[in-house]
């Protein structure tokens, strides 16, 4: 079952192109019945003109992000497309493809990012105007949750058509194109989820320590020069990082699926990883249209209704796909696979209910780890009693446990997958992938829901346009976007996994072929170096394992960091206009609200470049330096830490919110307590790592997966045969080692730390 | 290179029995040498009878809790002897041999914790005495470094007298009774961790909370009923616990050598790994006496120049011992290496370098980052202007990043030694960790100096009989004990990591020789199953790695968990003592003291189960229902995520007590500023961190490594050939499960969190 096989005979019968043709027509119904959700949002009520005057400072600073964003990283995508044409491949129409549509996957990754920020900075107004008329919590909820279809509606749609034009345009060689298509949207959503979450978190903590600490201002009071930029961080974190992550989930899974199902299926296994998705499509809308908010339930229990019958329509759907499209032995995909045992549409259909029942479980894990009325984050508010210590001790013991249950949940799914799928137990895995995947546009529908009702609250309170009533509706929709941004990035890990284990076979197939296509040009099959084995007891793979752990807590410690910098900047700008323009305290003058969204881009840019650089270049390092079985070691190692630390840092974080949610609502002491302030303290830790690291680290073992593919073959080219050469080899790696080096110095060098501004700081001013 | 070689022809010649005997003799001389420290230590001053009469009810309370403990684990030790007897087995004699060293391993591992903890006691009060003397400085750092030198000797003395008399006695069978000895040295010593940490953090936590913070009393005032406990609780935890997990380390990296050793290098391979750590004995020695503190520099500066002098004293030893012992080629080994190249000598040399060079690196490192003189625990310190949060996330990133450092150093010199190593390459792993081991007794010495100096500056301050000036010098050396006790934890999960390479050498040889057994007894070698493979890139194998990541995450937690539930515990009693016995605050009346020792023992002792039932039965589990290939990658899993969360959680928590301990000496505000506060409430979060969850994981490592090759002969019985069963096999797996769950369920049902203690806590209590 090598590529050799691919290359050889993998045509598309006419037959096969009807059914992706009609993929790719359900892809753009998606887009359209995304346009149709978005007229409706944006007909909807604008509220006061002052809500909507903060409204438009919120869009400009966060479309002003973006486009500077979009610069930085557009100098970045014509490097990596020149690398990648360097890359070895197989003929010139595979290396302009696999260039070209890495361009591709990176503008869709980053449109659909744009595109969820954009309409959420729209829809906040809309939401904080919707809770003020009759019925505002019904008609806000709608609101709300018809902006994230949307978005939605839009991830599923361009995800879906991207990869059926991929399939349509170049069949056989798909796989290859494919690689680059996922590498451009995993790529660009990891810069996208580091810069927007150290820029969300380092406004929102900026804000607070001056204002809410030193002054003693509310939240989102206007006289607080860092209050737009932190609104415009929840746009570009919660919205356009989220939005191009998910996307980016969604086309790698869909990538990973086919490369396999090509690989082990034939034709047919290009075709059902599209079908599968396309179901989706049809569930999402479905999911979407029937979430009506009801005065006798809470919002997060309408939304997880939705979430339970579109994805039990989708087990229904795929089971009847499976039977009519896959034959009911392995013989009827030809002669080569007459001996296999086993049944394609059982076991097809077997595994993608397993990536649906994943996706329902991961849910109610995350839900009941981080939900205001369950236990852990009861005792998580309950140890506020006795101090911060506590609060940090039992958040982070919640984060440990949901991060183990989590693991194995997602662990039992591969492993079930795996045992169900025989001789192709990778495409099994692959297919587990693309049932998680139906249940995209829901959970995006669901996650854009937070952002947007925390946005709305803020422009309410900034405006004072809004009874209490009407605030009381909307921090209930602020307090169920907390769990369901938590349960997306529980999702998005699972797909890092599922995606992870289905490329990592392809990497060891791409080193077979790579290998044969040296022997073939007269390299010595003795030569091949003893780091090629991937077999995990050497001490090669285990120094690899090591490394990959090492690189998820040094791009987690990098991530806090970065915030913990950007943040010092934040509390030094905001502190020379309290002192420098007179009156603003008396609210007689305006704050310079531009001045620090202006300088938490700069800082939220500059910052994402160690991360990312380390994403791309670590790989590089070890497997040039080290060999593909340490390079294999490495990505194990950094698929299973990275699932631990994604959903122990998403988790904690999450606990530490609602419990200070919960004792706002009165408990333990309520609002202005010392039970408070602990709880304060606790969100303070947790803001990065929710909102920064830890969803970072999904799109993180994606990029590092493909960069593994990509450059597999150009390893062993250098390792054996004629153009080995341990010189350009080692060199290689010293090159990308001093990369990650510099890359590091420069940013320890660089800006202010928190700690680092200057003295006027009042002395007993404590954080929160 | 299989086991084969071993029982065909290994045996030992008159020459070589003599050079095992002289190593005997050497760690025979080694006891001699701590008992003559000892006594010097008992000879000491011991103050005055107030300080007597506190160090007696510490020294009661440590031997109690002692001795609870060890009727707890005779019952576990039992169980596993004879578990260990119906283990798979080649001969009658390895059997009882294996189940006989392995009560023998656990033996010395709790006596030697128990004379650290008896030693430490006495010390503590001849320490505090000899501050109050003329030149008090200089004899009180000599009582404490002597008594960290007896200890030290003890634990190179025990370890390499019990290797020595294995390869005596058994010579070819030698390796298997010595997994036997490791294992019951790791296992012992992983409970005495965990125990001890547990114990020594509650009661510490515990009065802290009560005393402190809701009574505003000192730390170590007489008036808390919990201030013996706390003084127990150093004893039992960073003495005996250390002590213990110590000589664990000593002797499973020294196991590990010896059984690659014989592999690799046939009889001489039994001889080189015992010459190296008889080098080690003598330079410890020396290390020992050379220790001299002066007034014009610091104590770590004293310590760290010793163990600098001593380590290159060791390199030239060994680098001798190499070429008098080994042959300057393969060939000199016998015909069956007669085309090997390399140069065995050499090749040890570097082997045991690199172990050397590792040492004092992670010894610089660890320094670097947890000492108050450099950049790290600095920004820490200063991040207390802006309160608490700052304090968490800035020390949170210095042990993410010191964790990332220190793994790539270790990972550097594995892969150091497996390049230099050639066909030997996993020996000469196990080799560098020989070269460790040289470094051990000073370390052990550098740690107890710790503790002891923590419990004088307790001693002092209870009594009230110590002048400013002696409280000064205490308090310095209590300082200096911070930093040693970070850097033993650094250098024992750095044993755990080359010990469990080179174990997992031995995993692969042991599945290959069970596999040909029951070929040899008519299995089908085609029945092989897939879960068998343990090539990184499958499933099953991932998915092991996800596992093993897993259980580190899951131990920690639960490890944290414990602390606060036992910490809950010893708040609700003090909280009585003060309520119901009239005088104590005026301090007419004196506290209970025994209760709430007797309090934690029971807790500690209780909570210590979960833990370590998890570190046995999750490698069953995994082992018998999903196969060795997923057991292999579990290791892996278990051996990278671990060490990473060992160092971070040892660092963090390292860096917090002394940046603690910065704004106590005045800076960002001085004592009771809020910079202070937010630096105790870091102190709080990182007691657990450092004291109970990071320094078990290393035992934990080695536990999980020994019972991986204890039962990979029965996880292949069961699963190819004659006895084959997967009814048998998934009924193993489910039980230990069950048993894992079991224990879970019942630890968290169970006892008093702090959250839960009832409602007469003052509500305004913040936590410290």
């Amino acid at each position: 079952m090598s590529r050799q096989f691919l290359a050889e005979g993998l045509e598309l019968s006419g037959g096969d192109y009807s059914i992706v043709a009609v993929v790719a027509v359900v892809a753009l119904a998606a887009l359209v019945v995304g346009y149709f959700l978005l007229k409706e949002v944006l007909a909807a009520g604008q509220g006061t003109s002052k809500m909507q005057e903060i409204a438009k400072a919120v869009q400009e600073g966060a479309a002003a992000y973006l486009k500077r964003q979009r610069n930085t990283l557009a100098i970045f995508g014509v490097v990596v497309f020149l690398l990648l044409l360097a890359l070895p491949a197989e003929d010139v129409g595979e290396r302009i493809g696999r260039s070209v549509f890495f361009l591709i996957g990176a503008g869709f990754s980053f449109a659909i990012g744009y595109l969820g920020m954009w309409l959420a900075t729209q829809a906040n107004l809309r939401v904080a105007a919707a809770s003020r008329e009759e019925g505002g919590r019904e008609k806000a909820t709608r609101v709300a949750f018809r902006t994230g279809g949307a978005v939605g509606m839009a991830t599923v749609g361009l995800g879906l058509f991207g990869a059926a034009i991929v399939v349509l345009a170049y069949a056989g060689q798909a796989p290859k194109v494919l690689e680059g298509f996922g590498f451009g949207a995993a790529l660009i959503a990891m810069f996208m989820r580091v810069g927007g979450g150290i820029f969300t978190k380092a406004a929102d903590v900026g804000a607070d320590l001056v204002g809410k600490v030193e002054q003693g201002i509310p939240e989102d009071d206007p006289r607080n020069a860092a209050t737009i930029a932190d609104n415009v961080g929840d746009n570009v974190g919660d919205c356009a990082g989220m939005a191009a992550d998910l996307f980016e989930s969604y086309a790698v899974t869909l990538v990973a699926a086919l490369i396999l199902g090509s690989v082990a299926f034939g034709t047919k296994g290009l075709l059902f990883p599209l079908i599968v998705p396309a179901i989706g499509v049809i569930t999402a809308v479905i999911g979407v249209y029937i979430t009506k908010a009801k005065s006798t339930e809470s919002g997060l229990t309408t939304i997880n209704k939705s979430f339970y019958i579109s994805a039990l329509i989708s087990a229904v759907l795929c089971t009847i796909a499976a039977f009519v499209f896959l034959p009911g032995s392995f013989a009827g995909f030809g002669d080569s696979f007459a001996g296999t045992e086993g049944n394609p549409a059982v076991i097809a259909t077997f595994a993608v209910i397993i990536g649906i029942v994943l996706a329902g479980i991961i849910l109610w894990l995350t839900g009941y780890f981080t939900g205001t009325e369950y236990k852990p984050v009861k005792d998580v508010g309950k140890s506020s009693e006795t101090g911060a210590a506590t609060v940090i001790l039992s958040g982070l013991s919640v984060g440990f446990e949901s991060a183990v249950y989590t693991a194995i949940v997602i662990g039992g799914a591969v492993f079930g997958a795996y045992l169900l799928g025989g001789t192709v137990a990778l495409f099994a895995v692959a297919l587990a992938g693309t049932g998680l995947l139906t249940t995209v546009g829901v959970i995006v529908a669901m996650d854009t829901f937070g952002p947007v009702s925390d946005n709305a609250q803020g422009i309410a309170e900034m405006s004072g346009d809004v009874d209490e009533k009407a605030a009381q509706t909307l921090t209930e929709l602020d307090a169920v976007g907390n769990t369901t941004k938590a349960i997306t990035k529980g999702i998005a890990i699972a797909t890092a996994v599922l995606a992870a284990t289905a490329l990592f076979g392809s990497y060891q197939d791409s080193i077979k072929q790579a290998l044969q296509d040296v022997f073939a040009k007269g390299g010595d099959p003795n030569s091949v170096p003893k780091s090629f084995i991937d077999n995990i007891v050497t001490p090669n793979t285990l120094v690899g394992v090591l490394l990959g752990a090492a690189v998820v807590f040094l791009f987690s410690g990098l991530a806090i960091n970065a915030v913990s910098r950007a943040a010092g900047a934040v509390v030094y700008e905001v502190r020379r206009q309290f002192r420098e323009i007179a009156g603003i305290m008396e609210g007689t003058a305006r704050p310079e609200y531009g001045k620090v969204v202006d300088i938490v881009t700069r800082d939220s840019l500059r910052e994402l470049a160690t991360p990312g650089l380390l994403a791309v270049f670590a790989p590089i390092a070890v497997g040039f330096g080290l060999g593909t079985g340490a390079l294999a070691g490495y990505l194990a190692g950094a698929i299973a830490t990275g699932t631990l630390m994604a959903v122990f840092l998403a988790n904690s974080g999450g606990a530490w919110d609602n419990a200070k949610k919960l004792v706002e609502d009165g408990n333990h002491g309520g609002k202005g307590s010392p039970g408070h302030e602990a709880t304060v303290i606790g969100d303070t830790v947790g803001d990065p790592f929710k909102d920064t690291a830890g969803p970072a680290i999904n799109p993180l073992i994606k990029v590092m997966n493909l960069v593994s593919l990509l450059i597999a073959p150009a390893i062993v080219q250098f390792s054996v045969g004629p153009d080995a050469s341990a010189g350009l080899r080692i060199a290689i790696a010293v090159v990308a080692v001093l990369v990650i080096a510099v890359a590091i110095v420069v940013s320890k060098r660089r800006g202010t730390q928190i700690a680092d501004t200057p003295s006027d700081t009042p002395a007993g001013a404590t954080a929160s």
